[in-house]
């Protein structure tokens, strides 16, 4: 297994190499596998842990093995306690949401304040099945039957092309140590119940299966690149974007023999379910219009035009100076600071804080807005075309908010910084801001 | 049930009402559940059975069960015999495949015999799981999760919106008596130990795992016309198709960044399988090159150049006058016969027999290739042109067979006949030419 990781290495995240990384080890035998490969590997590895106090003992049991582990093999950990179920309920999420929400936060943080490049993650090829399979069960489209992805900005799974039978294999022969999570063997969770009972089915049918599912995963990407490609292409065509407002235009639109995927492709995200009503839509009366959650479709002349729900996005929220940590409309956690990074993550800003006016506005983007991103020497951007260029879907747009001191933008949360409220070498207060994603 | 199948075909299937179907009916619950459905609804139908003798007395006692049901129910009725381990083993295929060929062969005949429109079979949402799950199974791509199509040619099957449960419980309440197949309780097959083992699972795992699933498969279906789309764009911008070889161009290629899911989506229905080689050919040495059983992909200074392997597809293969049928290279059923349709199907055409030459050939298409289409009013086209009006990707065009009489184009095998070989009221001797499809 060592000399197929490292020749995945080498073909496929070359530049992990020479990296200081930072390997999620909740004590498993997947994360513990991952943390002795890359020993062997000798790459520069540290190790972080959550004890979410989930499971009693047991959780406390998880920690002391992991301090043991790190102490005896010298390796740099860092090990942190969360009241996971205190802030399920306040942020009211499930358990798991509250503890993802959590240890990535805290894994970002940790990255930034120790200069770590890489998050590494145990995934492997059995999550991505039973990934799909969860999808299929519950009813998806094709970006659910993908797969975990290898890579999502700093987070790198190194382990996704090798089964749970490899890594069992690998354990063994090295006599590695691990810590059994007791609510594994349980079938509370979907995931479990399929993992137990169809899996081992599927396997039992094809003795290749592993290899079979890492082909169809294969295809499937490639499948939707290309599908993407087609909706990049015919978006030029049938839609103009007006940022707050969207027309498509229906004769050109209905030029297309398939043109309900496009229309099923670009409106999905925005919670839209009722297809029929929606694929009727383009031969209407003129003023009918279908509403999702947020958005609305409306049959014009010779558009449908799309905008969100009049009153949902228009809200302008205030945060207080003193306020740590915000719910509504998103979940932000602010916090005077005396250190900074100089590059900013998606989730993680280091502000100017003299530069700012409390209260702080949090709003949605409206036409004529504009910043200067962070990174790009003091360029004045319009937000619509920072949107495009980073290519934002017709929901992403919607769904993205912007902090503001007064009309300035600080920050296109979860994406980029203004150049503005940047902190420098003498800048004496920081504010550092992190935004909780769901 | 009924109310459900109406709006079904009302909505999905107009093109049905008012014309004459024939119901493929093994015996078994789904097709005489598709023959009630049919008789309730008051269409003009008429039924067919296939004896394939594989089973002994169970098969005879399933065609005396059909017979007895047409007498009773007054509806017209074909039976007929087929010796398939014989046919099997002549023909170098599977039982299964032995049986599917010969069924649709004969379905096709009675419905130019008798002047049908429509052969329904009662294939339902269960086959279309299993269907998925076979292929998921095994590994596939997009095209192999799409489920199984409503409609191809003249084939059509009303009953894919409709799962097992359903169509037990209408034969429960409508006391519908069927044969049940002993061979459907064996675990012999992948599709029985998936229906038997997996889909129950899923099932309980959500209890709207059928409703989920038939979104899944329209999620699917559309994803793969989009990406269908964007392959017939690129294919413009990317390739020159020079009929019996093809040119693409590297440098056009590369400004994809997805290009090897448009390599996948080219080569993969030529049977290419070593990926990696053909993705590191773009960048090779001229002169290097992969191949797949019948196809070569070589290196050229600026292109890719695609072409099957000399001596494969340049075979001419003669057909005796008094030959009833060929194996080799293809399956063809000969016979002199007293009746003729206007219009042909895809697999079977009728010549006048006088202005033939024997022996016959069967051959490639070349450049330079022509015909006249059946149907055109007498048009003379072009081979490669014919081919690309009709949307052959680049392994259709080099597994077509064309049957000539000299240097004439009798017939695009399983496609289109040529015209000047037509029957008409005056034609004295008449051929009827059946393609045996794999």
């Amino acid at each position: 297994m060592l000399e197929v990781l490292q020749q995945h290495l080498a073909q496929n995240l070359p530049f992990l190499k020479d990296k200081k990384l930072l390997l999620a080890t909740s004590g498993g035998i997947d994360s513990m596998v991952l943390v002795h490969l890359f020993q062997q590997l000798g790459y520069d590895i540290s190790i972080a842990h959550c004890n979410f106090g989930l499971r009693g003992v047991e959780s406390d049991g998880d920690e002391q093995f992991i301090r043991n582990y790190a102490s005896q093999n010298n390796i740099p950990s860092f090990v942190t306690h969360f009241d996971t179920n205190t802030f399920a309920n306040d942020a009211k999420v499930s358990i798991q949401i509250a503890a993802r929400q959590l240890r990535y936060i805290w894994f970002e943080e940790l990255l930034q304040e120790h200069g770590l490049d890489y998050l590494l993650t145990a995934h492997h090829l059995d999550d991505s099945i039973e990934t799909f399979l969860i999808n299929f069960t519950r009813g998806t489209g094709l970006e659910g039957l993908t797969g975990i992805p290898q890579q999502n900005g700093n987070i790198v799974r190194p382990l996704l092309p090798f089964g749970r039978t490899q890594i069992e294999g690998y354990a063994t022969q090295h006599n590695i140590q691990w810590r059994e999570d007791s609510s594994n063997a349980s079938d509370k969770y979907l995931r479990n119940k399929l993992r137990h009972h169809v899996v081992p089915i599927l396997k039992s049918l094809n003795g290749g299966f592993e290899a079979s599912f890492t082909n169809t995963l294969n295809h499937l990407q490639q499948a939707k690149s290309m599908a993407d490609d087609a909706a990049a292409l015919v978006f030029k065509q049938v839609i103009r974007d007006y940022g707050s407002y969207k027309h498509i235009d229906i004769t050109q639109l209905k030029r297309l023999p398939n043109y309900k995927a496009y229309l099923y492709y670009w409106l999905s995200p925005m919670g839209f379910t009722a297809w029929d009503d929606i694929y009727n839509l383009a031969d209407a009366q003129p003023g009918k219009y279908v509403l999702s959650g947020d958005y609305r479709l409306l049959k014009d002349r010779d558009f449908l035009v799309l905008e969100m729900v009049s009153g949902y996005d228009s809200g302008i929220y205030e945060i207080e100076e003193n306020v740590q940590k915000t719910t509504i409309p998103i979940g932000l956690k602010l916090e005077n600071v005396h250190y900074f990074e100089q590059n900013h993550t998606k989730n993680i800003i280091f502000v100017n804080k003299e530069l700012i006016k409390f209260p702080l506005f949090v709003r949605k983007w409206k036409e004529g807005d504009y910043f200067y991103p962070f990174g790009m020497k003091g360029l004045k951007k319009k937000v619509s075309k920072y949107f495009k260029d980073e290519k934002f879907s017709l929901s992403d747009k919607e769904n993205t908010w912007l902090l503001c001191s007064g009309e300035d933008i600080i920050w296109v949360v979860g994406h980029r910084a203004d150049n503005r409220f940047r902190v420098t070498e003498n800048t004496t207060q920081i504010l550092k801001i992190a935004f909780l994603q769901e």
